[in-house]
């Protein structure tokens, strides 16, 4: 099966096709000075953005796995994660706590989905 | 492809199809007072039957990923997986540690697999 | 769909295929008396390895998840990574930190890869 990358960087590719799934990387916020649920928002719409580059959308997730680097800070994330669900195609989902590349990022989001 | 989610709570899909696959959201145990193993094997109970809907069972996981609050609770938590894999379509794994959603919580798990 | 897994341990396979996907599980150093940048480089041979017996490449790779148990070392981990990926197919990615099963382990790695 072939696969195809998207906005390869250094040391990782944005967003990569397979065998009918699309994988994100682990997506964080562009602005770290922001609070936790801004970070959020920003990580989303990210992901709306590769996920289109891969021609699929947020409605086709399976699964999101959502690191915080303090568990207390889940209530702020799942702000912006329910706004953006909508409450509607929810995937399956694991939030836990890791301490992420840098001591400002609040939150980093990798998701799978299918075309 | 389509997806298809079983049990939508408010945040997440318990267990979602797509391509082939079945993910499970990350699954804990319904009884936080329990010692690790006695909370893994009910985490692994609530996998078979999160399976089950999606028409899959355990001899199907392609992988499952575990994380436990102190990486000590591994040994008690294996007494369940080992029981409940009896030796048999082990599946890759990863077991790390990582704070959880309360203090109470000793084990996590996710698992992929095919239908 | 069938499962194919290939060398299983007591508790786990260590690579697993189905639905054309392949999984390893996270797989760490032999040698834990290395530095991180040695044992990163020992973690993708051992990929290597058992990527070729589920009959597929680096090459092939949708995502890899990578634990360290200080984000620090993350730098000298991404020695061995990029000279192992020489900047080419680059997967998604995501790396966080993370406690692992002893205190030498310096890095865990897991893929999952397209046949």
């Amino acid at each position: 099966m072939s696969v195809t990358r998207h906005e390869p960087r250094k040391i990782l590719s944005c967003v990569v096709e397979g065998g009918g799934l699309v994988y994100t990387a682990g997506i964080t916020a562009e602005d770290f000075s922001l609070g936790v649920t801004d970070q959020t928002a920003q990580v989303l719409a990210e992901i709306d953005r590769l996920l289109a580059l891969a021609g699929t959308d947020k409605s086709k997730i399976l699964s999101a796995t959502i690191w915080v680097p303090d568990i207390r800070l889940r209530d702020g994330m799942n702000v912006a994660w329910n706004q953006w669900t909508g409450g509607e195609n929810l995937p399956a989902r694991a939030c836990i706590e890791a301490k992420l590349a840098g001591p400002d990022i609040l939150v980093e989001i990798a998701v799978v989905a299918v075309k």
